[in-house]
This record gives structure tokens, sequence and C-alpha cells, in this order.
């Protein structure tokens, strides 16, 4: 055998998978030896970002207890979803030492004191490894240099990185399988339905309790598509206002749909506590394709005169969602209805097949070239979504210069058609000289179903639409599926191939007594107004939990 | 003769020249047969845009007085500097009429009330042609379907579009020839200089007092480079805040540099009322790519603690400017040393040659090919400057998509490493957890010179760097060149060939007397603090006028 071919096989995929599982497991084999039952029984890990914050400053709990509490339940989650790429016993303890060690009486600002954070693993840990989901990356990505700008942040604050989490191989699935790690399972289905993805590792371990706070990021629906699928929240903030430096080889402002990153939590206030904390550092003066924007209070002026007005999607003119989804923002309508001062608008999606064509067609603009690169260089097979992503989805091709400036140019003119769209759910008032009274938010399936099996996510156009247009979604849970409830009625036609073939997914049983996620959805930079928004409706008792 | 060099010899570039002249003649006859001299013998042309909508609003001047003056001083600074392309005397007229028969207790919101406004000839006037610098665009391209967005919003606000002004072939120049109107000249010494570019109709235009507020656009130096040149204020905002629709064919934020809409004006007052009341109107809910920041007040909380830091960048490290702009820039200094509360920071400019490279190969993706078809369409000779611009700049070749993805990468790190070296001028505050301290605003050359000889201007990278960056920059008067004082040494080195040949262009007794142009430069989005630290040193007497 030439020793070309050995050295090859040395460095093939299943030699990558091999040592990031060895990886894997020796710092879970470490979190076991330095935490006990014990730590997760005192129901620790039930706590919310703010609670923790809240008793670790006033002493009622220490950080290391804390920690230690996630730290163990986070080895049980992966037991049961396979979500973690690494824990973080060692540094995360030390950090918490160090927190507890801190004089109570210093002049600190730590909102998020002691609250333990896991990380999507493509968003840098000092000294972690970068593969991103492919195998030959695990080898050759440096590791690395230093913790993420948003992690530096977070830990300022008072937060301490746990954990970092699973995603897939070439990043772009909405589910969450590799050939390094292999497939991260829906926390409440697992054998039969994915966590959803590409943030599906934050998903799965903040649903069962092995983190308090999760760091995602969001291209085409990655916060959001798995925080529906695992019950959760999850925002995919505006572009250009939480820092992406130190998460990948591209310089933030370099991409044609931006990648986010965002916040994954059990509750709102968590979301929140996350965006007003890394927006109090200023993080623009450091990232300067950041946009200098505080979070802002936001006063929704709630009054006949000028009602919140609500805008409702039931689909995109393309693809049904299965009936539990129906139900949630049916159920959500004639809540809002009987609310004073909030008027429910009927506001179909515009135009979600231009958008995904223009979308996809910016995704890869090398065709793809390099994540084939990047496979062949391992010798790894591509999963089913990555073939289809780069093999049958029209959208990827290589593009010329001129076809990317023109794909640049449809981009820019669809968001100036639908912020007009937009506008037109109101009138134009020619006494102030501008649009009046358009819908605030709007509110619309994250997908076409609750979770996908595994290796079936492949309509994007719910969830990518509003990356294309950049504007910020909230997921949210909006109830439960009810198979009693819930059931799938015959259908004479379908609106495409697509909704035949969702229409064909749906399982009243499967889904039965999980989660129902819905996104609201707000207008460009409205990040604060849709966490209001949702607030309110919450308070009013419009989701009915 | 065969027919088709027939009919191509009608739609030669001769034959737009001359109806482009005799619609602009017309245009002029028409304001000269319905204004007198006595419109502008009160002196109205001398008024600044707040004092005219303060005595518009009080009654002490009508609208139609008020742009009749400025009509036909128009007029005039056209028979001296060949710096208009159309006067809109009707539209206008029609338009002050319709102001003056509001009712004065109508509640009206008119910042602007009466303030006659020009506009730099490729923003929309509807109806207008849109030739953009070239003469087959004279006759190809469709005219405008309506008033540029942010001309709505001003004439919303009570102003008046009177004046279309010239623009250079190409847009590409930072002067202002074309051949459908030849060359725009400098106010000052107009056989010698030219006005600037490309925004030099608009800054001869206003130093003549043919306009009150102007409106023109800079993706290089465009606002700034004429406004040096001509003796008056311009702001090259950052992108994303005053609207740009409607005045090109690419839509907002698909250019790789984006090209900016700004204020031009005589005073400073002016450009700030320009950006409150387009920001006032909220153009980001029409044109998405902006970002929602009102013009903000600035309270710059002076104190010996945190004293306000000024930079000062004496040359760019390849260039040296004229005597008399190193001697206002030294004047300045010292002014600004004398101050309690201000501090002076050597602040050598980053990198120079590498924004040029970046921003150069940026402009042109696809070489100049537009370009040179828009020439040979009409058959128009190319001009000295786009001659260089387009065949003898080294950045301007055409971009494969790998090639464009690298330069647009290089823009984003090129932007992060300015972030750091700016943020190097303070210190790490640990305590704060950023960086604190460092210098608020800068202070620099706009360009080498004062003023261009007809055709010479090829040194971009004072100007254009602050677009790559993306920086808000302020155009303004610092002083007046003396042939006394400012004495051009002899020099045994020179740091570039740039630097020996613009030695080489200055002429003490060409300059003597003009106005000397600086620019005060932010960080992005910081327009405001920028405005409100220029009227500080303004008013503490830092720039001994």
């Amino acid at each position: 055998m030439p020793l070309s071919g050995d050295s090859k096989e040395k460095k093939g995929w299943r030699e990558a998978a091999r040592e990031a599982q060895e990886h894997r497991d020796e710092s879970i084999s470490h979190v076991l030896a330095n935490t006990t039952e014990q730590d997760v029984a005192a129901r620790i890990t039930a706590l919310d970002p703010t609670s923790i914050a809240r008793m670790t400053d006033a002493g009622e709990l220490s950080a290391v207890q804390v920690v230690s509490a996630f730290l163990r339940q986070a080895a049980a989650a992966q037991q049961a979803t396979n979500c973690i790429t690494e824990l973080l016993g060692a540094r995360a303890l030390r950090r918490a030492q160090a927190l507890d060690a801190e004089p109570a009486e210093a002049e600190r600002v730590r909102p998020l004191l002691g609250v333990p954070v896991s990380v999507k693993s493509h968003i840098g840990i000092a000294g972690g490894r970068m593969a991103a989901g492919y195998a030959a990356w695990w080898f050759t990505n440096p590791p690395a240099p230093r913790d993420a700008l948003v992690i530096q942040i977070l830990e300022r604050a008072g937060a301490v990185a746990h954990a970092r989490t699973t995603e897939p191989q070439s990043m772009m699935q909405l589910e969450c399988a590799s050939n390094l790690f292999g497939a991260t399972r829906n926390p409440h289905r697992g054998s039969e339905l994915s966590s959803g993805g590409s943030s599906g590792g934050e998903a799965a371990l903040l649903a069962l309790g092995g983190s308090a706070l999760g760091v995602g990021s969001d291209v085409g629906g990655s916060i959001r598509v798995p925080a529906a699928a695992c019950g959760i929240f999850g925002l995919k903030p505006t572009a250009f206002r939480v820092p992406t430096t130190g998460w990948s080889s591209t310089p933030p402002g370099a991409d044609p749909v931006p990648t986010v990153v965002g916040p994954m939590c059990r509750t709102i206030d968590g979301i929140e506590l996350f965006m007003a904390a890394v927006l109090a550092a200023e993080p623009w003066t450091v990232e300067p394709a950041l946009v200098p924007l505080p979070w802002r209070s936001i006063d929704l002026g709630l009054s006949l005169d000028k009602p919140l007005r609500i805008g409702i999607a039931w689909h995109d003119g393309t693809v049904q969602p299965h009936p539990p989804i129906a139900r949630a923002l049916a159920q959500l309508a004639a809540g809002v209805r009987a609310l004073p001062g909030v008027e429910v608008v009927e506001f179909p999606l515009y135009k979600a097949d231009e958008a995904w064509a223009i979308a996809s067609s910016l995704y890869f603009t090398d065709g793809g070239a390099a994540d084939v690169a990047a496979m062949a260089a391992s010798g790894e097979p591509p999963l089913p979504l990555v073939q289809w992503i780069l093999r049958e989805s029209p959208g990827t091709k290589a593009l010329t210069r001129e076809e990317l400036e023109y794909w640049l140019e449809e981009r820019e003119e669809y968001r100036l058609e639908y912020a007009d769209y937009w506008n037109r759910t109101g009138c134009w008032d020619d006494g102030l000289g501008r649009w009046a009274g358009a819908v605030d938010v709007l509110v619309c399936p994250v997908a076409p179903g609750i979770a996908t099996g595994h290796g079936t996510a492949k309509y994007w156009a719910y969830s990518a639409m509003w990356n294309l247009l950049d504007y910020p979604a909230l997921a949210f849970p909006a109830g439960r599926a009810s198979k009693e409830l819930d059931v799938r009625e015959q259908r004479a036609s379908f609106m495409s191939d697509h909704d035949r073939s969702n229409w064909g997914l749906y399982d009243a049983d499967l889904f039965d007594g999980m989660s129902v996620g819905l996104q609201m959805v707000g207008r460009r930079f409205d990040d604060e107004k849709v966490v209001a928004v949702y607030r309110y409706l919450k308070e009013q008792g419009c989701f009915g939990q």
C-alpha cells in the first residue's frame, strides 16, 4: 500500500470523527468526575438567566454551584440528544470560582452573574477547534486564538461559557447532522425527529436544562427552526447589532446574506437580557460593521386612537403549514382580536418563492466548490441535506461577477418592494408626509412543520425570507399540538410539490403534545418592538399555554 | 453615405451636447424673463437657510421673493462658472406661490420654508433628464419618473428645488467636466482652476449665492473636494442615513463602496438643518437600507476629567499637502491646544495607500466596461481624468467573482484594523471592559491642494479613505491662503511620485486669498459629533477667520 494512501487514510474523516468524539468524551468525563448527581438535584437547572443572576448576586447561590449543576445536566443532555461537541468543565469552574471570589462590594456591572452560557461550536472559544461541521477542518483549521467578541462581552457581564454544541456538515442545514458527531436528536421525539438546525445542539441542550442561555447563529433559519422544534425561544436579531467577530473566516459585512449571531433561551427574559448586555458593551467601537444602537426600551403606546396592528400570515402561498401550526395561528388571531387597542391584519407573505430564489442564489456564490473541496479533503460523504442543497437546490450555482452583482441588485429591489408592501398595510398620511398605521409586527410559521424527520428539512422559505430582508424574527412557543384537534384533512389540490410532500410528512400521533413554535417578525432594527409586542400579547394570554 | 452612419451621427455626442445646452439655455431664458435685477438687489441671496426659513415663516419675505432672487442669481453664477444644467424656474415659482398661499395658522412643519435647494443632476427631478455625465444617456436614459426621495422630503419640509447642477463625465472625477456641458470653473479663479468635483456645479453655485442649500453626492470625495475648492461646507454623512432612492439605477445597498447623498452649504447651520429635516421624515420606512437613527443632539460633556480629544493628521504618508493647508492645520492645532478640556493627539493616517488600493479596485468592478460602452454609444472622447481613472489607475480592472469577494473581505479587514487603530489612541479600561479615551474626531486635509488646475485631480486618498471606511466627514473653511505666509520650500526628497508632482502644482500667487478647506472626520455614525465639535471649536475661535 503506497504511503500517500496510508497518510491520506490517517487524515480521513473517520479519524477526525474518532478524535473529535474522544475529545468530547474526555471533556464529559472530566465533568462527571468533578460534579455529582447532587449538583443537579436542587433544580438549579430549571432556573432562567434572570433568576440565576439575581440569586448569585444576592449570595443565595454560588456561581460554582450553578455552573456545576448545568455542566452535569449538559452531560445528561448529550446522552439524550447528542448535542455537545465539548464541555468546558475546567475553564468554567475556574471562571465561576473567580466570580465567587470577587468582593461583593466591588463596583461591578454583572447582569449575567453566574449564568452558564453554551456556544455553537463555530463561534470561537480560545484554544478550541473550529471544524464548522467538516471533518477535514477538524485537522486543518487553527484553534481559535481567543474567545469570539460576543463571548468576551458575555463573560465580562458575568456569564460563564460552559459548553460547546453541535452544528451540521456545511452549516447549511435546517437540521444538525455531521460526520464528525452524527445527528442531534429532538429532545422530545429523538428517534424519529431532528433537533432542527443548524443551531440544533443549542436548542436541544437548552430544552433539557443543560444550559441557561445559548449563543446561536442564523442565515436561513438556524436559530429559529431548532428553537421551534425544541420548544424554546430564539431571536434572529437584525444584522449588525450583535458582533460576529471571531466566529469564522469571513469578516463581518462581506457576506451577501449576513449571518447573524443571536440568543436562544427557555424564557423571553433571557433573550432580552442577552441583547441588553451585549449592546451595553458598545461592541460597535471594536466591530465597525455594527450599528451604534443600544437596546432601547419601547413604549408600545397602546391606545384606541392608534392601535397596535398585528399582521397574521397564514401561509406563504407555496406550502400550507401543518395543522397544529395553523391552529396556533388561529388561536393567536382570535386572542388578539379580543383585545382592545389591538388589531389583526391579514398579511399574505410577499413573493416567498422570489425571496428563496434570491437567497439561495447568494448562499453559495461558488456553487458549493469550497464545500465540495472540504468534503473531498477528508473523503467524507455528503449527508442527504448537504447533497440536496449543493446538488439539487436550483439556486446553488457558481456565479460570475456579473451574476453576483445581478443578484445583489435583486436583493435590494426585493427589500425595497417589501418595505412598500409593508407600508401599504397602513395609509399615506399627507399631513405627516409619510406612511401611517402600517402593521407593527407580523406573526407567521417558522417552518411548515413543528420538527422534521431526520434528513427531510428541505423547505426554507418561511425562515430564510427574513434573512434576505434582514428583519428581526423571534421564534416563540405558542401552544401544543394535539392529535385530537390537529387532524390532517384530505386535500383535493396542492399549491406546489413542496406543499404535497409537506402534507405527507404530517403525523398527528408523532407530534402530539409537542410545543408549536411561531415567529414574530418586525421591520429592520425593530428588534425591541418584536420583544415588547410578544411580551404584551403573552401578558394578555394570547398564546393559550 | 449609409443610413446607419447618418442615424449614428444624429445621436452623436455633439448633438446631445447641443440639445442639453439648448435645454439649459431655454430654462435660463425663462428665468431671466420672469425675474428682474431688482430681485437680487435686496441681498436675499446672502441669507442662509436658517434665516430664510425664519423670515419666510414670519412673513418678512415671501417664498416667491426668495426663489426669484436665487433663480436670478443662479443664472449669473452659470455665466461665471458654468455650473447649471437646468433652472427649474416655472416649477420653483409655482411651488413658492403655493407655499405663500398656505394659511399661516395651518399646522405645518416646514423647517425649510422657502429655502431654494439646488440638486446635482443625477439626483432625480420629476421629468428631468438623467444623463449622469454621458452624452449617450442624454438620449437613452428615461427621464426621472418622480423626484428622488430626498427631494420629496426636503420639499415637504418647505424647500423649493430651483436648480440642477453640473456633474462630470463618468461621475468619477474630483473635477466637473463633461462633453455635454464642458467644465465647471472655480468661482474664485475660474480660468485656471476647477470647481472640484464631482459635485462641482453645486459648490460653484452655492459659493456665488445661486443657491441656499445644495444636494450633492460622494463616493470618493465628491462633496468635500469641491466644497473645499469653493470655500463652503460639505458633509459626507455615514452611508445609510440620507436616502438615495431615485438617484440612479443602482438600488441603495448593492454597491461595494456606498455612494452617499449629503448637504452642501455656505453655513454649518444649513448642513445641520438639512440632516435634521431629512431624518425627521423617517426615510428608513421607505428605503429599508437606511438605519433608523434620527439626528441626535450631542452633549460634548466637556470636562478636564474627560477631555475632548482631537486627532490631527498632518499628511497621509504619501503626499504632503500644500503650504496653506499645512498652515491651517498648524493654526488649528495651536488654537485647540490653548483650550481647556480639549487635547490634541497626533494621528498619522493609517495605510492610506492600502485604502486607495482597495477602494479603487471596488469602484469599477467591470474594469470600466460600462463606461467605455457609454462613451462609445455617442462617440464622445474620454476626458483626461476619465482616461486616467479608467486606463491608468492601476486599481481599475475587471474583477472575477472571486476577486470581487477578495476585495470585499479586504475592505472589511481594513475597516476592522482602522477601528482598532483608532481605539488605541485611547487605552483599554478593564473596569469598563472597553476602550476609553480614544480620539473623538480627527482633522486632516481634504486633498493635497486647495483646488486643482483643470484636468489634474489625480490624488484621491485623503478623501476616498473615509468612503471606504464609511466614516462621516465634514469639509469646512479654515482660513485663507497667503502668498506671504504660504511659501513653498525647496525639498530634498519626496515621499512618492505623487508627492513630487503635487509639490510642483503649488503656486502661491494663484492660491493667494482663497479659502482653505480641511475636513473633520468622525467614527461611523458619529455625524452629529463631527458637527458638534466643529461648532464648539468655531465658537472658541480655532479657525482664525
